[in-house]
This record gives structure tokens, sequence and C-alpha cells, in this order.
């Protein structure tokens, strides 16, 4: 049985030692925080919740990607935002890592998977250049229906599709996922008889990745979903009740919100594994996205939000890790360890003419690896950088569903403490109608 | 003939009207920034700046990409930090966007590229699924000879070449980058005898990419390396003297520096162009690792610094925006855009039965991305937030070296206005250390 992924902040307790006389200091409020977020949950507006178990044994989605397993060489994936980043944190994180260059045999049949989430010409043509049309299937995402770059590239490609593999094939070769009661996708899928797959009406894009929105392409390249689900009802049976201390879900919200407090307005994510290399752009637009708000107070408009980094170990250390350690004390820390890895690599002993590498001779990449890590650690730790450690026991579908329902869920806390509604994303609303009206869009 | 690219800061006029009352109060400052870089320019110790002039027309790093052209199918760079950064942005903006997944023939014959800056064993197990190691270059590069990721990695990957290829063969396989007077690395080279190409000793990593660091994989994959060195040598001529209305690059520092001065510690770049987006992560170190220091003063340590973080538009409209727009006053942001793509798609009229898409009939993708472009624009710049543009007339070789130089210029002018040597790493030493002696290298 697979064990839980950790959160260890005994190296923010060095680093901020005053750090627990602060959690305390908050904890009517993370409780407050816990129950507001329970409420919103029975109320059945954070439908998130529900995805590992609405999810669970249906044959929908497998339905529908054993279809294309059987009938295609690739697919494309086409959305964007939580349309897009949820699929390729799946795909990064749980398939091999150059998925797409293995031979059919070495994908043991399975498609290709492409995810199109921009519009830049030259990166379309690039696309069409190594893809048969005629093999692929198109699996277009857009809750709404409407968002504009998605649309745009969904009539594109099927205009193409039907122009190359005629418009039979073409109703066949195209999966909408959207809405299921509304919108301008659904009424084009009715119509041309496209097979179509639902997003529930309460889940927003950027906690949708445990939706059929990351589900099909992720059973398409045969990542065990129910894992997946499994793993984030795992986190959500784990992660439950108002005291940070025995909900860490709570305690990793309370340390980004503590160091938010502390004039650490950077949050940043540093995964020890390649694979979490997704992971990292994921996070982002959810912290930014849910967090990233202004709020009316007495005292007037209050602009909340804390900066979602990317890093990754080792690699930004010869990048990063300068301006971490000598730069502003601006950051909050959150470094990832995977404890067992699938393949362990001997580093042989060094030529005799450089002594100097003969340490090295006898270990393992991981041993440097982690070696780095602790280094990292000890040393932001050392200069007062807040900073605490998430332990993933490996990377499997069950860890990667607990890490994602970890996430979602401290950022269902953290929209309580800001005291911001973690679910819309209002300011980008404009920027769509100047958009609409520089297009000509009737009425804009 | 290229037109050279522009930066056009009126945008940052409308969104903070004091901007040129800022600008002209530090011009004592900024002309003096411009006398110091180039008097250090002409006491040799700034490398990069010889890069373009000291390369053109030289044959070693053409004679060896033409032996690996045409003995090799693959070639796998290892390195880490600057000589990975640099390798990743040439090839990411100027060969076709899926590359490594052309068929031979598509790639007129040019080996596949590859770069290794990680020492995951399961990304390197998934590399070595990928490559038939008999037919791989490997250009393993460190100035110092003695990274430990690098020459880990090397170790690991020069044993099994032995292995599989023969001692010979191997030798014939490795290329070795480094300082061209000591080191590990060339003594391993110079005993094995492995073709060997220098990095002059005033260059340091993240200001490398125009030495044969870059060069050579560029060159290896048919990148017109003379016009890319080119190009750098015309930034470095249009980029001149004390005077920010004459010179791009001391007024895109300027404008970065008052965005520091004036509580904007993040500096956001954003491109419009999927070719810009491995550009992004070079940025970021070349940013955070020359400018977070801490200074000496009279007043006691200082810690300076800009928290460099990549974007792309039109994708992170759909996830960053949100906070950029409603979130903390607290970024400049530099949003690049491509003039002229090579590709151009009509979107087609839209089906009937999606009336609400109609506009988009007729109209081309490149004229939506440059609606959206914009419409962030203009949000940003009407909620106040410091933003300038930079417009490429086009992705080339041409304007990437000029990109390129005006960026590692910028990055001198900074050191001067922040008062810090920008061409150290100081802090990253201690981490290393620690790493040496959990690794029980002798003597640490």
């Amino acid at each position: 049985m697979t064990k839980g992924i950790k959160l260890d902040f005994s190296k923010t307790l060095q680093a901020v030692p005053d750090i627990e006389d602060w959690v305390r200091a908050i904890i009517p409020r993370l409780s407050a925080a816990d129950r507001a977020v329970r409420s919103k949950r029975d109320s059945g507006v954070l439908g998130f919740f529900d995805l590992p178990y609405l999810n669970r044994g249906k044959s929908d989605i497998k339905n529908i990607a054993e279809y294309i397993n059987e009938n295609f060489e690739n697919m494309v994936v086409i959305g964007i935002g939580g349309s897009a980043l949820g699929n390729r944190l799946l795909h990064g994180a749980l398939n091999h890592p150059y998925y797409n260059q293995l031979t059919a045999e070495d994908r043991r049949g399975c498609p290709r998977i492409y995810v199109r989430d921009s519009i830049d010409s030259d990166s379309l043509k690039g696309l069409l250049d190594i893809l048969d049309i005629k093999r692929t299937a198109f699996n277009v995402i857009t809750k709404s229906g409407g968002t504009v770059e998605t649309m745009a590239n969904f009539l594109v490609l099927k205009d193409m599709l039907v122009r190359e593999a005629g418009s039979d094939r073409a109703k066949k070769s195209i999966i909408a996922t959207t809405d299921a009661s509304w919108g301008d996708l659904l009424g084009i899928a009715r119509q041309e008889g496209y097979r179509v797959l639902h997003i529930p009406e309460n889940v927003g894009g950027r906690y949708s990745v445990l939706s059929a929105v990351g589900l099909l392409s992720a059973a398409v390249s045969g990542i065990d979903i129910e894992e997946l689900l499994s793993g984030a009802e795992y986190a959500d049976r784990d992660c439950n009740g108002g005291d940070p201390y025995q909900n860490q879900a709570l305690m990793g919200a309370a340390l980004q919100y503590i160091a938010w407090q502390r004039g650490r307005p950077v949050s940043v994510v540093m995964p020890y594994s390649d694979a979490l290399y997704h992971f990292g752009d994921w996070y982002c637009q959810l912290w930014a996205e849910s967090l990233g708000k202004t709020k009316e107070t007495d005292d007037g408009k209050i602009q909340m939000g804390q900066t979602p980094l990317k890093a990754v170990g080792v690699r930004d250390q010869h990048s990063l890790l300068q301006l971490f350690l000598d730069g502003p004390d601006d950051k909050i820390f959150t470094l990832f360890e995977v404890e067992k890895r699938k393949n362990s690599f001997v580093i042989p002993a060094g030529d005799k003419y450089c002594e100097n590498l003969g340490y090295l001779g006898g270990s393992t990449l991981q041993k440097l690896l982690d070696s780095e890590f602790r280094a990292t650690e000890s040393v932001l730790t050392k200069r007062g950088r807040m900073n605490y450690k998430i332990t993933l026991p490996d990377i499997s579908p069950h860890t990667i569903g607990q890490l994602i329902f970890l996430y979602m869920l401290m950022t269902a806390y953290m929209g309580e403490l800001f005291g911001v509604n973690a679910f819309d994303q209002p300011a980008v609303e404009e920027g769509k109608k100047i958009t609409y009206r520089l297009m000509g869009r009737p009425g804009c």
C-alpha cells in the first residue's frame, strides 16, 4: 500500500523560531477556514471535492479512451489554462519522460499525446508537420464552450480534418469536453454528433484536472485513473478538521499565509524531480488565479495574492538559488523530495586523471541529488529563509492524486484566510472584452 | 536586411505618467553605468562583449559541428545552468518546434539535440530508452571542469558508452567544452584525446551562450551561427553611449531599476511567441544570479535583486494574468511581440450552430494573437501596471543574436545601478560545500 505524502515543517521552525507562536495565534482563523470550506462543500458549490468519488468506476471516460486507443495514433488536447495545464501535469508526472518519442510498441500501442494551448501559427504548423491528421483524435475542452483561443484552434483544425479525412471521419475524430447543458461547443457537438464528456457545473477550470478534462488523455495514455482518484480520496480523508497539526493542507495554508503576513509575497515551489516539472505550471495557475484578487474592505481596496514561482532542483541551484539566498527575504519555499525512484545509476570511479572527482566514485546519482536537496534546505534555513518540504514516497498515480487534492484544498483554505473568492477570475474579463472588440465581435 | 529589435516604453508613460521625471533624475547615474561597463570592457574583464567578434568566421566550432553531423544521429549536451539554458534558448527559438520528433530527412540529416541538466535517475533512464548511445555524440560542458552534476552525468554516460561502443569509439564520441588551461575535464580530455573547445577565461557561464557553449549544438542542428553573431554585433553597435534615449539597453535597465526603486521587485518577461519560451528560462538565470546579491554599505548589508518571472502569452492570460491585474502592484512587465511569423492560418467561418463565434470567421490566428497582445497591454496600462514592449521583426538568428546581446548588456548596466558584481555567484558556494561534505569529498 502506498504511503501518504508528508508535509514536514521542521526546517521552518529552525529558520523562523517563533513560527509556532504565529501558527497558534491564528488557530481560530484556521479552524474557521476549515469550517467555511466544509460548509461550501456541503452546499455543493465546490465541485472539485466530489471528483474523486464521482468518477470512480465510471465507464464513459474509459469507453471513449478505449475507442481513441483503438482507432488513433495521436491525440491532441485543445484547451487553455485549466483545460491544458492539468493534462500536462499528469503526463509529465506519470508517463515516460520522452513518451511522444517512444515507438508505438514502447507506448504499448497508446497514442502520442499533445496539448495545444497556443495560437502561435508557427508552432501550429510545427505540430501539423509531425502529425498524420487523419490518424489523430482531437479532444476540444472548454467548459463555457466559447473560450476564444480554444475555439479558434478547433475551427482551424476541424476544417483541415474535414478536408483531409472527410466529414464523417472528422466527426468520429473529435471529442468535446464541455458543460452538460449549454454553450457553443455543446451546440456544435450535438449537431455534428461528436462524442461528448461533461465538466460538472460546479467545477472551475483550474480545479478540473480530476474530471474528464484531465482524465481522458490520462486514460488514453495508459495512466491508471482509478489509482489517481483513489489517491485524491486518500488525501481528502487524510486532510480533515480545523487543527493544522492534524491536517497538513491546513498547515500548508497556515505557513503560506503567515509568510504573506510577514512580508514574503513570493511562493516558490521547487521539486527535486523532473516528473514534477509540469506540476509547477499547474500550481502557478491555481495559486495566482485563485488568490490574486482585489478585495473591498472598510479601509478601501486591498490587493491580495502571492506570486507563485516555479523552480526545479537541482537545475535551478545553478540559476535562481543565488537570488534565493542573497536577494531579498521575500519568499517562502516549498521543496519536494521523492523517496523512491524507479531507476538507479552508480557513478563509476573517476579516471586517475581527475583525482578531485574520486569522491563521487561508487556513489549514485540519487545520493548526489539527495545531498544537494539537503544542502539547499540547509543553506536556506541557515539564512532564515522560510522553507518546508513535501515528501512523496514515490511518483505514482496514487501520490500524484494526493498531491493534486492537497493543493486544491490548500488553495481553498488560502481563499478563506485571504478573504477572497478563490473560485472566480474577474479581472481577466476586461481583457477578453478588448480582444472581442479588436476582433470585431458584434455588440463589443 | 533584418531590422533591429525595438524597445518601446510608450505604455510605461501612460501607466506611470511621471516616469520620464524619474528617468531624467537618474541620467547621471545611467551615464556613469555606461562608462563603468565600457571601462570594464576595455580592460578585458567582460569577455561576453568580444564573443560576436571573436567567433566570426572561426573554423574550430564549425569543423567539430560538421564532424558530429556526419557521424552521429544524436547529440547530448551535458551541462547545467549557463551551460544548458543558452542551448535550450537557441534550439527553442531557431529550430523546428518539434525538432527531435522530425524524421532524419526533415532534419536535413542533422542530429537530434538533447540537453541533460538533471541528475534525476528516472529521466536519465528515459533518455537512454530513446537513444542509440553508439550513435550519440556527447558534448560535456563545464568551464571549471568540476561542476559536480555535469561530471557525475559524464562519468555515468562515458562508462556506458565505453561498455557499449568500446573505448576507441567512446573517445571519438565525446567533445569537451571547458577552460583552455586548467580543470579536471581538461585533464581527462587531454589524456583520452577528446576533441576540445574552449570557453574564454573572462566569460562566465550565464554570459557564455555565444561562445562554443551554445554555438556548437546550434551549428550541429543547422542554425546559422554567423547570423547569430552578426545580430549580436548589430546590437552592440546599436546600444551605445550614456543617453538612455539613444541606447535601448540602457533604457531597459533604467525602467527596471526605477521599477525596483518604486516597490516593484518582480520582473516579468512575457513573450507572445512559443519560440521564445526558453528565452524566459535563460533570462531568469541571467537576472537572478547576476543581480541577487547582498551588498555591504555604510548602513549595513542590503539584499538586492529582482525576482524574474517567466510568463507566456497567450497561455498565461488564463493562468497568471488575474494576479498581474488584481494582485499587488509589485511587478514590471516586459511583453515581447513578433511582427512577422513564417506561417498563417485563416480561421474558417464557424458553423451556423455557433453564432457567437461568427466574428472569428475569415480572421487569422495571428490577428487573434495580436489582438490579445494589445488587450493585455491595454488592461495592464489602464491599471497603472508598469509595462513596456520589445518588438522583434521576426524570429531569426539575427534577431535572437540581438536579443541575447541586449539582455546581457542590460544586466551589466543593472549591476552598476544596483552597485553589485553582476558576474559572480558567491552564495551558491556554501551549498556546494555542504554537498561535497555529504558526498564524502576529502577535506570537506
